[in-house]
C-alpha cells in the first residue's frame, strides 16, 4: 500500500508539495522535519535502551551460573545488530533506496548518504540517519528476543554468527515484505510497530533454534518438568520496567511523524493503548494465576505486561481504550496457558519469550482486524504464516549448519559447570554463590 | 485560581485566541501544539520510569525473604492506576470535563474522546491523550509511595484493592480539590507538581496504613527497635537515581506547556531547581550523619536525595537557586530527625516513605510562601490539613474494612517465612540466600 | 575559534540577526529557541542518567564489602558536582560571561540571571538554565571517573573534598581554554563533546590519584596480579548499558542546537556515529580476547563499549560511519592491551578508567585530524598534553595535600574489613555474603 507506515519519505513529502494549504505541516516543512527526526531520535533511544531490558530480563531469569554470559550476549547481540543492519540489512529491508539516483547503499555504499545533510532535505521529511538509527533499533530487538529462549545450553559463537545472519538478512528480508513496500504490504498487510515483523520474527527464530539446540540437561528428566529458578527477581523486573519504558518509543515513534497536530496526537493515543495493553495484561495474569495456582507468581506477570506490549504492537492506533485493555489482557491470557504448553512439547524455553513475542505476536497481527476495518483478515493469517515458514526455514537451516559444523551446545561438563566458567571466564556473582 | 496549573486547556487557548500578537506561540498555535504534546509524552514517560525506581528502591531496602513480592505488588499497582485512573479517576479528578458539550467521559464514557483528534484541536493546546497519560503517572506514583512504607507485612490482596480505591477515588478527590478547580484552588492553594497532591496523600494513606497494620514481627521487640538492613543496597541506590532522573519529567512537565520561549525557559529553571534541591538534600544528609553518627548511611544519603526532590515539588520555579538549595537542604534535614522519631512512635514505615513523602511534602508546601508571594500562607496550611484529613479519614476507612474481612496481615508463620513463599511462590534469589 | 562549539550563544545570535533570510532557523528564533532548549533538556536528563551508570558499573565491579561505599561517593559526587558548577565553576569555565553587561555571575551571583527569563530571550538561542544543566552534568561526569579508579581504598572525606575541588576548579579550568574561548580555542583545539576535556581531565585525576593512593592491599604481591573479581556481573553491565544510552545526550546535544534541518541532521548523524564507534568497541574486544585468551571476557567488552564511546566523543560529526567504526574498534584494542599494562606499572585501576577515559580520550582528540581536515594536528597534541600536566599537577597537590593533613587511605584494618563496615556501616548484600 502506499502510505506503508515504515516507508521513508517519499510518499509523505510528494504530499506536502502538492498540498500546501491542508496537508502541509503546521509551521512549515522545516519545522516538522525537525520535529519527526527528533521523533525517531527519542524513539530511537527508547528502543535502545529495551536492549538493557532485554540483558536484565534474561540475566535475571537464568541460573548463576550462566548469567555473565547472558549479559555478554546481549551486549554483543546489540553490537552486532548495529554494524550488520549497516552493512546489508538496511539495504535488503528498503529496497527502494538502493536503485534511486543518489544511490543510499550504491557502489560506494560504505560511504552512504547518511553523512550528506543533503540526500536528507532532498528525499525525506526527516533525517535518514535518523531513520536508520530507528530501524536499526528494531533489528536488534529481535536478536535479543532469541537470546532468552536459547540461553544457558548454547556456545557463545554459533549464537553470535546466527545474529550476523538473523540481522543482517533474515529480518530484513521479512522487513522488506511489508514496511519495504512488499508483496505483503501490496496485500494491505497491516503491522504498526511490528507484532509479526519484530516480535513474530525473533519467536521464529527462537522456537526453531529451540528445537534444534534441545532442552538443558535435566530440563526434562524422568517425565517430570523440572523448575530452574531465575537468580534474581529484581533483576527481572528491572528489565520489564525498561521494556515497558522503551516500548513508549517502539510504538510511539512507529506513527514516523509528529510534525503536525493531528500526527502527535496519535502518538499520543499510541501511548495510551501501548500503556494500556499492558496493565491489562498483568491484570489479567495476576488473576489468572491467583485463580489457576493459588498464588501470584511475579516472573508470569512480568511476561503479562511484555504479552500485552507484543500484543498491542500491530495496532496500537486504532483501537479504543477498551480494546486496547481487551488485546492486552488476551496477550496475558495466552501466556499463561502456553508456557506449560512448551514444557509438555519439550520446548525449553528459558524466559518464556516464544509465548510472549510468537503468540502474543500472532495474536496482535490478526487482532488489527478488530478495531481497523480497512485491513483484511486473510493479509493478516498470510502475513503471519508467510512469516512463520520464511523464518522457520531460514533460520533452521543457519541452526544446522551451525549444529553440524562448529556445533550449538557446549559439552554436558561445560553445562553442568555453567557457560561462566565456561566461556566466559568471569562468574557473575563470585561472593554470593 | 484561574490559571490553575493543571487546568487541561480551555484557558490557555482562551488567551491565544484573545491575545495573537504578543502572547501567541512562536510560530502558530500548531507547533505550540506539537510542543505542548511533546513535553506531557516526554514527561509522562519519564513519570512513568519512576514506578521502576520505587519498585527497585523498595526491593533493594526490604529483606531478600519479601523481594519478589515487593517487585509483583509495584508493577501491578502501576497497571491497578492505570485502569482506575482510566475508569473513574480522571472524571473525578477533572470535573469540569464532565459537563463538556462533547463530555469527556460521556455516557458512553468507555470510548470517551481520547480517540478523537478533532476533541484534541478543538479543546485544548495539546492532545487530551498526552494530558492524560502525564496525570496517570501522576496517580500511580501516589500508589507507589504506599507500597514501600507497608512492606513485608501485608498480604497481597487488600493491598491491591487499597490501591484500587487510592487510585480510582482518594487520588482524584484530593487533585479535584486544586488542580481540577475546586475548593482549594479557589483560595489560591499551591502546588506545583504536588508536594501535597500527589506526595503527601501517598504519604497520608501510608500512614494511617502502617498504624493500623502495626509494625513488622520483632521490629519493636523487648523495648529496642530492631533494624532490619536492606538486602541489595546497590538495586535501592539505583531506584533513587530512576527517581531523580524521572523527576526532571515530574516537575518539569507540570510547566504544561513548553510553545513559548517563557514556557520552555521555565521548564529549564525548574530542572535546574529540581536538581540543586536534590543535590542539597544529599550533602546535608551527608554532613547531618557524619556529625550525629560518625558514619555516613547511605540509605540515609538516598532517602535525603528523595526529600529535596519531594521538598520543591511544590514551587520549584519560583525559588532562586539559593532557595533552592535551602529548602532541599531542609527537606534532608527532616528526614534525618524524623525517620528516628517514627521508631520512637511504633510505626514501622519500612522504606522511609513517611519522612521522604508526607514530612517534607508537608514541607515543601509550605515553603511555596518563601519564594512566591502571591500564595497565602494560610491557604497552604489550609490544604496541608484538609488533604491530611480527609486521606487519613478516606483511607483509614478502607484500611479498617479490609481488616475486620478480608484481613491485612498473613500468619505469623508466613510473615516469619517471607511473603514470596507465602504469596508470591517466587524466591527473589533462589541461590544466594 | 569564533563558533566555539560550546559557546554558549552570542555568536550564533548573531548570526540569525544579520542573516534572516538563509541562516535563520526555519519557523522563527523562537522556535529554534524552543528547540535549542529542548535539545539541553533530554541531552541533559540523558547525561545526568551517567551518574547513574557509572554508580551501577563501579558497584558491581568491586569487592561486596565496598559496594555501598561505591553507592555513596556516586550519589555525592554528582551532588557536590552540581552544588559547585553553579558556586564557581561555570563562571571559571565561560569567562565571557563574567564581564558582560548583565553579569552572568556579578556581584549577587547567588542570584544570578538562571532566574531571569529576559537573559535567555536577549542573550542567546537558547534558555541560559538549560545550558547551565547540560554543562553541569558534563562536570558532573568528570568527577565519576575518579571514584571508579580508586575504589575500595580511598576514605571517603579526602575524596569528597578532592570531588570539590575537581568539580569547582579543575575541569572548570579545562573547559575555559576551550569551550570558554580559551587559548586552546585559539589555537583550533577541537573536542565536540569532550574527549579530552571530560574524559581525559577524569582520567588524568584518576591517574595520579592511583600513583599517589597506591594500589590495594594484596593486589600486587608477591610478584603477582591478584584478581580481585567484580561483585555483581548484571550490575556492571546495567551501568554499561546506561552511560550507552546517555552518550547520545553527551554527543547528540553538544551539538548545541537542532533548529535547523542541518542542525537536527547532524544530531542524528551523531548518534549513529555514536552507537557505531561502541559497537566497534565491543566486536573488537570480543575477537581481541577471543583469540588472546580463548575466553571473552565480559567486563573487558562492557569497557570496549565504553572505549568505544570515548573515542568518538572528541568528534563525532565529521567521520564517516567507516570511519567511526574504525575509531571505535581501536579505542577497544587499546583498552585490551592497556589494562594488563597498568597492572605491570603496579597502578591500580579498579574499573579500568584510566584504560577508558584517558588512553581512549587520547586517542579519540587525536584521531578528529583524520576526519576533520581543519583542525591542526598540533592543536590536538598540545591539547591532550597541556591538560595531562595541568590535571596532573593540580590534582596531584590536592591529592598530596590530603594525603599529608587528613590522609588519603584507611587503615589496613578497615581496608580488610570493607569500607562499608568502616566508613559507611550499612552492609550492600548483608544477606548474601
Amino acid at each position: 500500500m502506499k502510505n506503508a507506515l515504515k516507508l521513508a519519505a517519499t510518499a509523505s513529502v510528494g504530499l506536502v508539495a502538492a498540498t500546501p494549504a491542508m496537508a502541509a505541516p503546521a509551521a512549515g516543512a522545516d519545522t516538522a522535519f525537525i520535529f519527526d527526526t527528533l521523533l525517531f531520535l527519542i524513539g530511537g533511544f527508547l528502543v535502545m535502551w529495551m536492549a538493557a531490558g532485554f540483558a536484565m530480563l534474561e540475566a535475571g531469569l537464568v541460573r548463576s551460573k550462566n548469567v555473565s554470559m547472558q549479559c555478554l550476549k546481549n551486549i554483543v547481540l546489540y553490537s552486532i545488530a548495529g554494524i550488520m543492519f549497516w552493512i546489508i540489512g538496511y539495504q535488503i529491508a528498503y529496497p527502494g533506496f538502493e536503485d534511486a539516483a543518489t544511490g543510499y547503499f550504491g557502489s560506494a555504499g560504505f560511504f552512504y548518504p547518511m553523512q550528506d545533510v543533503a540526500a536528507g532535505i532532498d528525499q525525506g521529511s526527516y533525517s535518514v540517519a535518523s531513520d536508520w538509527f530507528f530501524q536499526m533499533v528494531f533489528c536488534a530487538t529481535t536478536a535479543s528476543i532469541v537470546s532468552g529462549t536459547l540461553a544457558e545450553r548454547i556456545k557463545l559463537w554459533p549464537f553470535l554468527i546466527f545474529t550476523v545472519v538473523l540481522t543482517g538478512v533474515i529480518y530484513p528480508v521479512v522487513v522488506s515484505w511489508e514496511w519495504g513496500e512488499g508483496w505483503l504490504d501490496a496485500m494491505d498487510f497491516s503491522d504498526f510497530a511490528g507484532s509479526t515483523l519484530v516480535h513474530s520474527t525473533g519467536g521464529w527464530a527462537a522456537l526453531i533454534g529451540a528445537i534444534i539446540l534441545g532442552p538443558r540437561l535435566g530440563r526434562y528428566a524422568d517425565g517430570k518438568v523440572n523448575v530452574f529458578p531465575g537468580t534474581n527477581i529484581p533483576l527481572a523486573t528491572l528489565g520489564t520496567f525498561i521494556l515497558w519504558l522503551g516500548w513508549f518509543g517502539f510504538n510511539g515513534a512507529s506513527q514516523l511523524a509528529m510534525g503536525t497536530v493531528g500526527d502527535v496526537s496519535d502518538v499520543s493515543r499510541i501511548f495510551v493503548n501501548t500503556n494500556m495493553a499492558a496493565c491489562a495484561g498483568v491484570v489479567a495474569v495476576v488473576i489468572l494465576t491467583q485463580l489457576l495456582y493459588g498464588k501470584v507468581d511475579v516472573t508470569m506477570v512480568l511476561n503479562g505486561a511484555l504479552a500485552g506490549l507484543v500484543s498491542i504492537t500491530a495496532e496500537p492506533l486504532t483501537p479504543s481504550v477498551p480494546w486496547a485493555l481487551a488485546i492486552g489482557a488476551i496477550g496475558g491470557v495466552i501466556v499463561v496457558f502456553t508456557v506449560p504448553l512448551l514444557d509438555k512439547l519439550k520446548i525449553d524455553d528459558v524466559v518464556g519469550a516464544i509465548p510472549v513475542h510468537l503468540f502474543c505476536g500472532i495474536w496482535g497481527t490478526l487482532a488489527v482486524c478488530l478495531t481497523n476495518t480497512e485491513v483484511p483478515f486473510i493479509a493478516q493469517l498470510t502475513g503471519v504464516i508467510a512469516t512463520g515458514i520464511f523464518v522457520m526455514v531460514a533460520a533452521g537451516i543457519i541452526w544446522a549448519i551451525l549444529k553440524f559444523t562448529i556445533g550449538l551446545r557446549p559439552t554436558e561438563e561445560e553445562e553442568m559447570m555453567g557457560l561462566d566458567k565456561a566461556e566466559v571466564g568471569v562468574e557473575a556473582y563470585p561472593e554470593f554463590v
